[in-house]
Order: C-alpha cells, then sequence, then structure tokens
C-alpha cells in the first residue's frame, strides 16, 4: 500500500484465493493500523497500532483468541485473551526492552477514554506484542516513550506503510530486512464476501531457509554472496489476525492455527529463540462491556466450511511475511549491523 | 431418587442455592441417566450412561468440554471435545480396564444409530470415562461386556438410583464406599428458571479427610474405629455437568473448573493417583451435523452474571459427592476387602 | 514474621503437616522477600518482590512453572514460563494499572545487573503480577514509580512483613483487608528435609464465604454486623510457590495446581473477575544461561511420593491467606472506603 | 527399508541432516515397529505396533509427551501423557473405528505381560491412535480383532516396511495411496551421535497440494489427468516421534511441535476434519513404576543446541511423510474406490 512495490506486483502470487481491495488486514472494515518509526543511527525501532475497530474497543470489545506456535516471547494480555475471550484494547506492537513502557503508556491511554476503569468498573487488559530488533536497534536504550504509542495509535488509518516502519524498523527476517506485511484474503460464503487479514511483524529465520513459492531463494542469495551462513533461526514474528467472519474464541484459535502454515512454507523452522505469537479477533460478535442481558445472540461458524478460512489464514500469513520482506528497504543500525532488502535480490528468482 | 435416603434427608443442607425438583442431573430437561451393575462376589463393577438429551445426538451434537483436574486418567474422548467443543455420543462410565471394550460398544452403538458413520460420512467421537474400581472389584477378570454398554444406555431414565449402582457398584471414596452421585441448583436469571446438573462417579480421597459441610467427620471416624490411617489420596472422581444455560464451550470450561471446588470441600487433597475430569454440556445451542449454513445464531451467556453459575457447580459437586457416599450401602468385595457405607457413621455429626 | 501475631498465634492451626522455622517462603534457602509500601490518605498500594535465590538469577535460572487458575488477570511473563520452564529475574507484585511500570522498571533493573542482555545475548523475560486494590487505592492514580521497584528489590530479605504491606497495601479480602500472607510445610523424604513456602497477595472473595477450619466464620461477622452481604466473589489472588524440592517444570505444575484446594477452604468460589495465578519455581536444578554442554543432569521427583507434597502446598496456601488477613491491619482508603482488620472479628471462633 | 524403494532412491533429498543407519525410526535403539495388514477386497486395514524399548515397558516407563495439531481425532491416552510425561505401553495404530477394540486388546496384553497390574499396584494407561481409512476399507465392518494387535506386536522388529501395511493398509494421502513411513536423522554433540526418528501414518491432504521440495507435483497430476480437484484436506496424520536424546516431557513437546513443519513442506492445510496429533518419546531417562527413591537423576537437554533438533524433526516427518507415499502400491478398496501410488506420477518432478 501507499505506493510501495509489494511481493505481488514482482508476480510472485502466494496461494489461490482471491486478496481484498487493499491486500491488507484493513481490508478487514473497520480496521486501522498506524505507526511510530524512530530511525536516527543506532535508533532503529518504533511501535505500530491496530485498532479492531473504530468505536470504544473497551465499553465494546471484540472475540479474540491467542496462540502460541513458540513461546519464548514476552507478549503481554494473554492470559485474560484466553479465560475471556476477548479483546479491549489496541493491540500494540513494539521491541522486546519496550514492553513495559507500552504497556504503561495503553493503560494511560485506556484510563483517558475511559473514565470508569479503575473507578466505577474493572481495570483494563493491554495487549502487547514484541519482537527484539537488538541487531540492527540499540534495544538496551531504550527509545521508545508513552508520546510514541499515543502516536501510533492516533495515526492508525485504513491505509499504513509495510517493511521497516513502526514496530518493524530494526527487525530482521531471514538475515534480511524483516519488519511490517501484511495481505488479505476474501472467501464467498452464502452469497457474502468475507475477509480474512493478516499483519506480520516479522522478526525471525535463516537466511539459507527463505523459500518463496517453493523456491529456495535463500540458498541462491548465501551462494551468490559466498557467505556460509551460521547464524541460527532466532527472532520471532507476532502475527495479527483480523476476520469479519463471525466466530467463538475457540474457532478463531482453530484458524490461528493455520498462521505457522504460511510461516512454514518460506521457510522457517520455529527456532528456539524465537517468540512466535498469533493473536486473532473477528469483528463480528461485539460483546459490551455493560451487557445487561444474561444471554445474548452471536453467531458462530459453521466449521463443516472452514477448511477455505484455514487456507486463507495460511496463505495471507505467507504473503504478509513476503511483504515485509520486500517493502522494507536496506538498513544500517547499530556498530555497523547491515541487513540488506528482498528488493536486492528478488531478481534471482524472476 | 428413587427412595433413597439423601444427604439433604439427613438435614446437612450444602450451599445455599436451591436444588431443582429432583436434585439430580436429570433436572437438566432432556438429560436421562442409565445404569447396568454387576454384583455376584468379586464382580462389583458396571456401566453407567449419561444423554445429553433425547435426539440422535450424533446428528444433533451438544456444546460440550473436558477439563482435566489431575490426568492420571483415561478418560476417551476429550481431544475431540476441546478441538470442536462438542460432544455426539452418549457418556459412558465404567472401570478403567473395561474403557476399551466400553469404547468399543458405544462405537458398535452409533453405528446401529447411524447408519451413515464411516460411510457416508466421517466418524464417531466415543466418550468414555473412568475410575479404578479395583480394590473391591476383581478389575482384572474385565466382567464389563458390551451388552452392558448397550443396556445402560437403554435404562436411561429421568429417574435413577444412586450410590453402589451401575459404574459405582465397586468404587471407593474417603475409604468409604462411594460411587455415584447426582444433585442440581437453580438459577434465576432475567425471570427464566435455568438448571445446573451434576452427577458424580467418585472414588478418591482419604479417610481421615473426608468433611461435610466444614466438619471434619473423617477424623472422627478414624477415631471411633482406632485405626490410623495409612492409605493415600488415591482413585479418581468423574464429574458430568449438565445445563440447560445457553453457552459456549470456552464458558463450559470456565464453569466446569468451579467442580473442584466442590471436592476441595469434602476434603480432597487431588492425589497424584487420581483421574479427575470433568465433561461439561449445555442443551442449549445443538450442532447440527449436517448444517447448511455458514454461520448459525447461538446464545451466549453474558458472564458478568456467571458467579452464580460457579457457585451452582461448586455447591451441586459437592452435594452429588455427599450424596454417593450416603446412598451407597456398605459393600465386601474380592478378598474380602470391605468399604462401610457413610450411613454408619453419619450420626456422628447429626 | 517481625513480630506480627498470625493466625497459628490464635491457635487455628491448619493441616497436618509441619512448618518450616519462620513458617514463610523464606524458609525455602536463599528466597528472600521485599515490600514498598504506599500509604498516604487514598494513595494505599506499593510494591513486593520476591528473589528466588541470592545470586544472578538472569545467569542461573531457576526451574519454574504457572499456572492459572482463573484468568481474568494481567500477570506477565507466563508465556515464556510455559515454553521454557525458567524465571531469570525476581518476581514482583504490584496493583493492576502498574503492571506496565512496573515491567518497564524490573526490565531496567535486569539490564543494569546484566551488561549482557540485549547486546551480546537475547533479552530478558520479566514476572510481574497484579490484583486490584482500586477499592481502598485510588488506582487511577498510579502512584506506583521505578524506585519503587527498585527499593522492594534492595528491601528483600528473609524477615518480612504480612498484611497491608507492599502490594497488600491497599487490597482487600473476603470483604476483609487482606494483602500479603506466607506460610511453608516441611517434608521429611530419605532422611532429608525438603520445603514449601507459599507467599500470597489476597485480594478475592466475598465476606460470607470466609471460612476457617471449616467454621464459616464469614456468615457469623456478617450477621454480627446485620449487614446482608451484596458484594460478588471478585478480585484476585497471586500465589508464589517455592521449594528445594528438586522438581521439572511439569511436576511444580502439577503441586501449583494444589493451591486452589487451600484457597476453597477458605472459602473461595473463584469468582469470573478474578486473576488467580500459581507461580511456582523450586531452587534447586538451576539452568545456566551460558551452558556449553549439550546435557545436564538435573533431579527430578518421584511422583509416586508426591501426594505429601500437594498436601504441603493446600496446607501452606491456606495458612498463607488466612495469615494475609490475620496480619492486615484496619485500613481507611479512598473515598471514605474502609476494609476491617479479619483481628476485630477473629475472637467470634475463639 | 526391506528392499522398498523409498524417496531418498529417487535422489530427493529432504533437507541437509544425515539420516541414520536405516533412515528408520529405528535407528533409535531399542525401538521397534510390527505390522498386520488386512487386505481382502474391502477389508483394507490392519493395526501397527511401535515398542519404545525392548523390557518391560509397564516397569521401565518412557519420558513421553502429546502435541495435538488439530483435534479431531480419537486418539487414547493422552491426558495422562500430559500429567505424567510417561509412556507405559506399546503404541498402537489402527483405524478410527476400531480404537475401542485396539485399546481393549492392549488392556489385555498388558495384564498378560503384569500381574500386579489391578492387582496389587494401579491400572494401565493403552495408548492408542488412529486414522479413517473408510475411503478404501469397509470401516463399518470393523475387522481389526484383538489378536491382529497382539500380532503386530508380535511382529515389532527394526526391519519393517513401509506403504500400504499395517495401519496404514487402507489410508489415503493427497488423493494417493498413503499409509506408514519412517526417516530418521542423527545430529552429533559432544562427540556423541544422537538420533531423531520419525514414522507416520498419513492420511490426510488433498491432491492438488502435495508438494515435494518446493515443486507442486500435485497440480501437475490433477493437470494431467485433466480432474479437477474438488475433495477438501480431510483425513490425518499420525506422527511417532523416538530420540534418543535426553529430554525431559516439555522439552520433548517443543520437539514435537515442529512435525508440523515437514507436514506444513509436504503442502497440507491441516485441514478442519483431521486428527493430528504427535506422540514423542525418549528412550533416555526412563521412569521405574517401583523407584523407591525420593529423587532420581535425569539428563535435560540443553535448549540452547535446540534448534538442530527442531531441524531434525521437521526433516525426519517430511521425508516419512513422502516414503508413506512413494512405498505404498497402487490400491482399490470398497466400492471400487482406488487410490494410485505416488510412484505412478513421481516421474513428473525427475
Amino acid at each position: 500500500m501507499k505506493g510501495q512495490k509489494r511481493i505481488r506486483d514482482y508476480c510472485v502470487i502466494i496461494g489461490e484465493l482471491k486478496p481484498g481491495e487493499k491486500n491488507a488486514i484493513t481490508d478487514v472494515k473497520g480496521v486501522k493500523v498506524g505507526h511510530v518509526t524512530l530511525n536516527n543511527g543506532s535508533v532503529k525501532t518504533g511501535v505500530t497500532a491496530i485498532l479492531p475497530h473504530e468505536g470504544n474497543i473497551f465499553k465494546d470489545k471484540v472475540i479474540a483468541s491467542s496462540h502460541v506456535i513458540n513461546g519464548f516471547g514476552k507478549t503481554i494480555g494473554t492470559i485474560q485473551i484466553e479465560e475471556l475471550g476477548t479483546i479491549e484494547t489496541p493491540i500494540i506492537l513494539t521491541n522486546t526492552l519496550s514492553v513495559g513502557l507500552a504497556t504503561d503508556a495503553l493503560i494511560e491511554y485506556m484510563l483517558k477514554e475511559n473514565e470508569d476503569i479503575g473507578f466505577t468498573t474493572g481495570t483494563v487488559n493491554p495487549v502487547v506484542c514484541e519482537c527484539n530488533d537488538g541487531y540492527l536497534n540499540d534495544i538496551r536504550g531504550r527509545y521508545v516513550k508513552k508520546e510514541h504509542v499515543f502516536e501510533a495509535i492516533q495515526n492508525a488509518d485504513v491505509e499504513f506503510e509495510e517493511g521497516a516502519v513502526g514496530a518493524g524498523a530494526g527487525m530482521s527476517c531471514y538475515g534480511l530486512k524483516g519488519g511490517i506485511g501484511s495481505s488479505s484474503r476474501q472467501i464467498e460464503l452464502d452469497n457474502r464476501t468475507y475477509t480474512v487479514g493478516i499483519l506480520v511483524l516479522s522478526n525471525f529465520g535463516r537466511k539459507e531457509d527463505l523459500t518463496i513459492n517453493g523456491i529456495r531463494i535463500g540458498k541462491m542469495i548465501s551462494e551468490k554472496n559466498k557467505v556460509k551462513c551460521n547464524e541460527s533461526d532466532k527472532g520471532s514474528i507476532i502475527v495479527i489476525l483480523a476476520t469479519d467472519i463471525p466466530m467463538t474464541s475457540r474457532q478463531l484459535k482453530r484458524i490461528s492455527r493455520r498462521a505457522v502454515i504460511g510461516l512454514n512454507r518460506t521457510g522457517s523452522y520455529m527456532g528456539n529463540g524465537s517468540g512466535e505469537i498469533v493473536i486473532g479477533f473477528t469483528t463480528s460478535n461485539r460483546i459490551s462491556h455493560y451487557e445487561k442481558e444474561a444471554t445474548t445472540n452471536i453467531k458462530m461458524f459453521n466449521e463443516n466450511k472452514i477448511d477455505v478460512v484455514f487456507r486463507a489464514v495460511a496463505e495471507a500469513t505467507e504473503e504478509a511475511i513476503l511483504n515485509s520482506l520486500i517493502c522494507a528497504d536496506t538498513t544500517e543500525g547499530r556498530d555497523g549491523h547491515i541487513r540488506y532488502s528482498l528488493k536486492e535480490y528478488i531478481g534471482l528468482i524472476l
């Protein structure tokens, strides 16, 4: 989006389902994404905010689920998502050592927006995810400030940049420059069009393993550069899954578990030192904070028809990861560390 | 029921909520329970069947959940309950070494009732739970036969016996005779009466720990008998939770987790060698096997109001355990092993 | 400790196992506890730090587990505990709306102590637990500052106060004043003495439900005060379990699940709006951050003998909750809200 | 093995690690595999037994874990594996509607081998896994008998057949003939060679999705046959993971989670109607049933070095699936249903 050349613009077509209009998570109506990028010498970090809908998220919660692929990660808020099956705040992405600060900022934001929290009603469950951008970013410097979190939320829009932006500013993926990527898929069911949207923060993988549509481009890159890869599959990936398909949290968890397919298709071995987390939500089936009725009507998806949704999640995740790579520019960060852009090598397979 | 003197008939009142009409799991409309009891010398075992509703359970599944309190147990069918959130067969209880046979019988029963299974549609997920009745029963003899399973299903009724019957024939609880017990609670919400019903197969606990409404009767029994208790808290408990409150499987799991409160109030320490499993289902929110629509309407419970349901589960579980004890007659089984009835000691606290 | 009159000093003896010397979590050798208490008008909050051992916890991790009893809570750090089975920081307790700030402070503390984190090695997993002290405390004011976290760690000692101190300053339990409580149990195995220690941050329960050794004192209090209790079982409890018994994280999780027994024996129904989390660790079986060998020797516990450990956890949790109540003084907080001390009512059952 | 031409014999090399001597699960010393195949008209089914070691498995248990990829399955025994982290019986694979019978047979076998079970000690936890072979097999006929289970255990050997044998006789994979496949990988650590072995029972996937080393052969097959594929990704896969690397059950679970990588690399979308289960065990770290000591020494793996094990699991699973396809002959089963062998199409990519 925003004029960036994405993987599909290189005629790399992932899967068989049709993307939504923007081919982004914001194809799910109401979802918005905002970035703040900190890019200054060895400061290569930032914040990305995902808003599940345009209203008051605390008062009007979305049904949600979380799924841990590999738990070497510090994502905050999943205990309550698991128990109650809801999300009640924007979702914030940032670097690992800034999760505390970002959580504090998100709480402050929620208190400002909701005078009842902690006063006449209970507290709030902030959802903050992270990857470790320490290869390019002076992560010990902890340059993310509360204002950056507020600003990222403020910046949220249906159009947003991908690559080395927001929380993705300093991330590495397959030994190349990673970061933010997105994609979507449309599904026709009972004469209605539903959308599955994915946003990833990519920060994992060993260069030699990178695979695009079955082609081991990573191996080609290593051979071209005559560099024997010694790195392990470190890092992490955060996958945010949004849909307008009506689902329960159990069903959301089931489809979230298919993100790993897209991940694996790009070549990942889901390394030890990796926080790989999927946060999923549906914009249907809102839960009102001050609900008075003992029972409410929700719509549930017919799982006899869920296979196409699994496929949509897998395809959109795979494409979102590739977008996070191809949209990211070559970046030099702390101590002369450089991550090259996939753009420099994509010609190898075209 | 069926003229048995239950714990409430001894003026022991558990909790503060009102029981349903029969004070049994069958107060949840549609639920039925059937037993086959094998009682002959060292054969002290049997089968109990719980039918979630009166129709074809495979075609018209109930939303369900399972919860493992302590997993030293061999309950069958929980993987699919967790994944799909449904139960599609009667629930069968029997002894540990008969779970294979009972599963085989339940599959055979389901095939007879449904010509499509394994032919024009998929297979079926049998749900079979167990406790080890080996103290009283010659469990190695494996006297349960397929016919007993069919018969238990056939016998299912809203009126059923408690104590040393069905799967409970040979069970021990707190060093006394345990077995089948049941109880229920009513909840008023939005001018409607909902019911939570519990059935337990009790087979756990150390005599000294038995506690009734806060009174450590187990200690009194041991002192009276001048027997120092050396046993550990072995054995198991199966808790079947039925309700007509509309819930998702996540919500059912949440209320199922409160069964442990009732368990603990009777004195249990949830011993190592114990298979303690809760299977919960709601008779609302059916899932049709041949559903055609992509989405269906279900009712969800408002969790702001769930505390009273937690209390209902806790109270009914506590009372069901006590009913399993007080309804059971003193039983002599294999090798002269005897378990006395709580009836012999209840006078200590009246 | 520190001269406070504890529940055992009122001749209320919980269970049958023998407590350790201090009857506190710090009976587990190496464990220390520190508080910072903020007590000024409507500011009733604070921080409590638990140090698993006296060395560098990041370099020399403890084997650990987490267990969620009810997940309406915001505890931070459990995803990685589950994946890796270790804790690598002090454990911080504070109020719900300060978890972000406390996490940020704990990260800062760890960076100061470890120059390698985020530079030559990976990041760090902060463990921060919380309860909502908003009834007595102006929780929206967020008075906890980073310095309080550093200071609580600094204050850590084997002797520590209980009741309305540290993170417990503003907590409520069974409609009375709650907060910090601790207890321990000793276990003799193979001619060695092992210890299980518990520390709780108590903030849950409905007054009428409070039960001490089977006696429903909560009901007596309500009747004495002629106040009909309308409150629900809100709030939370954090349970920190320490032991020197060598265990794997799976085994720690098993014993952690028995904390609920102690909780239930005091009268809890584990209410909906409750974050009830157990964090367990063993001081045996350290994991070195820079381990070079492919395999290391650890000791595992023989689960044939685990029942007594279950009992120890249950008893110590029950007694720790009662200590959190009996050690806490009557406290008036924001908007004239008052929580009375259990001391005012304990005479009812003596 | 046994003279069958396997995928590697077609010069298809999966991954970068070196296989063990037999390139099979039986490269893990002590592990044996036995089949009974029922192949007669519309009877296309059988039993496969995996023996974790050559001794008495009940007396000398192996540390184990289970991992559910997709839980639309009826595998038996996982509750206790999760709780205790051990396996104490041979692992039996068969068809879905025979799990009850096979469980009953396995219990009978264990009782014969161990006179103490259910008499002087507790019961036994049978582990039985299944896939639905109903496309080729008259699964409703339930032709598997107890004797077949005993015989499969009896037949267990280090050499065993792959393809349409044992439990694999009637299975379908990617619209082709599937069944039993195996592979292994060697890992050098601290001058010792460790082995990871995989055995799969493959019964999943849509023809168009089959992918071999990045090449979408499934699409080629469909195009060649001018058949538009309408099938969904049904069926299941059972993955048995054996290793001699010393691990805890948590660690085994971590490596088991990487089986999905191999699965996805072959083209799977992990469909709804699929029971995808991984059972893992290590032959190191035995747990004695009659252990007397309170603590025992075990070896734990250093997770800093676990990435290569993840890779080994992924590679061996991928190759095992391909072996299950390439070793299976074209099979005609019930109602004229035919599954062709991959052998007929492998030329498309050579």
